[in-house]
């Protein structure tokens, strides 16, 4: 039966791919932008990737891969969207903070609490990991599942990104964008895989990506079932399930795909195991690293940064030869919103 | 992008259709044997099997689900395949016991372990749920999860059931098979929410039943990343993660999917919360139980079983209005070894 799917899918992709065929021919003008990947430029970066592809469905090449075997594992933040100048996370953290501090009474003189509603997020996060873990708790449990999704779906819709003032959601990269659709265009499951609350990206990944929420992996606080009047609920508790991050990531791999990826991209050291794990399976592999380079368009930084380092992924990569896109000269287009 | 992938889907599903028309029109001698779900007998049960999926498929229809929204969960152990005399984990724990005795000389005088390497089964499990959690750690951690991936298939390649002799990967039943590939063809994607584990799962799901590893959610244990001379790994703790049985099956249904499924299969009262959270849900929803009634082909148990108890799920089933099997006049065959 899978099998027969499986057929089936490959033939509703060849119509598909002859039914743009027809379109383009129809129309020479617009051949050129008809370029699954048109916010790459040429390079070694771009070529890396349709020579996988390519590769990847050609039945007979040695780097042929079988259609349920075609796994690729996306990191969010850094690599998919934006996270200067901070996790986009945490700035619904702490407009949650805001929100909820007239219940909180207590909140105006305990930290992080009190520092975060003065506005001093630097004194706020001097408290360290056990700082963030708090806000955390307090921002993203005590609700039902159904709840915190409504309260993420209302807050993605209205908050604007500090410096540009777009949506965070319009902070994603256009090439990107492009490369999760010629994946799947190409058979490949696209899943994200992020430090991020999985909870946090599930209402908007589909529409924002086209990743559905059954293919978002991330970190999670613990749920509880429980009968309200009658009516099932699942209660977000105070208590952290799952980090999803570093050493973590080939775990939440394993445990929601239960088989290795053949492609993975991250940008930064949190991504380093996960990269590592989908390159040491056997046949073909693709790894690619996000470098950002581009302090006009987007930010600069890598080994020093305490966001988003990258330090010794850039030592990996040159050393076992993965695909690392420089975001200034690969990439035409950095976000949907630059104009052509 | 995903829209277009659900059309070309749709369309490739189509095609498959009138093909399996055309084939069926060529020869009507072969027509009565094209029904999807031919060891079903006619009665309620298959009526309103074909009736929810025929609404669910039909643009327009009050019934009508959306592609993205067609997710089905089944449990195993005696939804799928039979669970009598044992549990087949546990029979595959028992196996495992017996290998691993050599490099435990401390297990000839160590309980639950002692009595049952002395084939005193109910001795062992006098200790109750601990003696279970024992025997579980014992033998299913230690070892990476490529490991145990081997350990399983090569156990369950040569395993026999003690009563009819058959493969254990033979004690499934033939009319699910037929109903996980007609939801399939029907572009549902079936799920496998099991309290078995789910790394003994895996590797034959998809052989057996069509259903890909990262559509089986299951129990678990901890696993690690490490690198050993280089190569990473997943190493097995001997530590519970989490127990996907009654309340935990919502919890493992919203961590690994995200979304609320519109039709749920069990068998027992392990699997109530599961089907409470599926028919909570807003618009068309569906939910069966199997009900062993069959000692000739099968078992009989329900309401004062120790394996499989059916006792809160028969009368939620009866009040809510839920599909109840009744093996012996329902199925006109149980399992695929059965001569027509």
């Amino acid at each position: 039966m899978e099998q027969d799917l499986s057929k089936a899918l490959t033939l509703a992709v060849l119509l598909v791919t002859l039914a743009a065929g027809v379109a383009q021919a129809a129309d020479p003008a617009k051949a050129a932008t008809n370029d699954p990947l048109a916010s790459w430029n040429q390079g070694s970066a771009k070529k890396a990737i349709v020579d996988f592809v390519a590769n990847a469905t050609k039945e007979g090449s040695p780097g042929f891969v079988p259609h349920p075997e075609r796994i690729a594992v996306f990191d969010n933040d850094g690599t998919l969207w934006a996270e200067q100048p901070m996790y986009f996370q945490f700035a619904f953290a702490l407009d949650r903070v805001k929100a909820l501090a007239p219940q909180h009474p207590e909140w105006q003189t305990q930290e992080p609490f009190a520092s975060l509603l003065k506005g001093d997020v630097k004194a706020a996060l001097a408290g360290g990991e056990r700082a963030v873990v708090q806000l955390m708790m307090a921002t993203h449990a005590g609700t039902t599942t159904a709840e915190f999704e409504k309260i993420v779906r209302d807050w993605i819709a209205a908050a604007k990104h500090p410096k540009t003032g777009r949506p965070f959601t319009e902070m994603v990269y256009q090439p990107m964008l492009e490369l999760l659709g010629f994946l799947r265009a190409n058979g490949f499951k696209t899943y994200i895989v992020s430090g991020g609350g999985v909870e946090f990206m599930r209402p908007w990944a589909e529409r924002v990506y086209g990743v559905p929420p059954e293919q978002v992996i991330g970190s999670s606080i613990r749920t509880k079932f429980e009968l309200r009047d009658g009516t099932p609920v699942l209660v977000r508790l105070p208590e952290i399930d799952f980090v999803d991050d570093g050493p973590g990531k080939p775990v939440g791999i394993q445990t929601h795909i239960g088989r290795r990826p053949v492609a993975a991209f991250g940008n930064s050291d949190g991504d380093l195991q996960m990269l590592q794990w989908t390159a040491a399976g056997p046949g073909p592999r693709f790894c690619l690293i996000v470098r950002h380079t581009d302090a006009d368009r987007e930010w600069a930084y890598d080994r020093a940064s305490h966001i988003g380092r990258l330090d010794k992924g850039l030592d990996e990569a040159a050393a076992r030869g993965w695909t690392v896109v420089d975001m200034k000269s690969d990439w035409r287009r950095v976000f949907p919103f630059e104009k052509e």
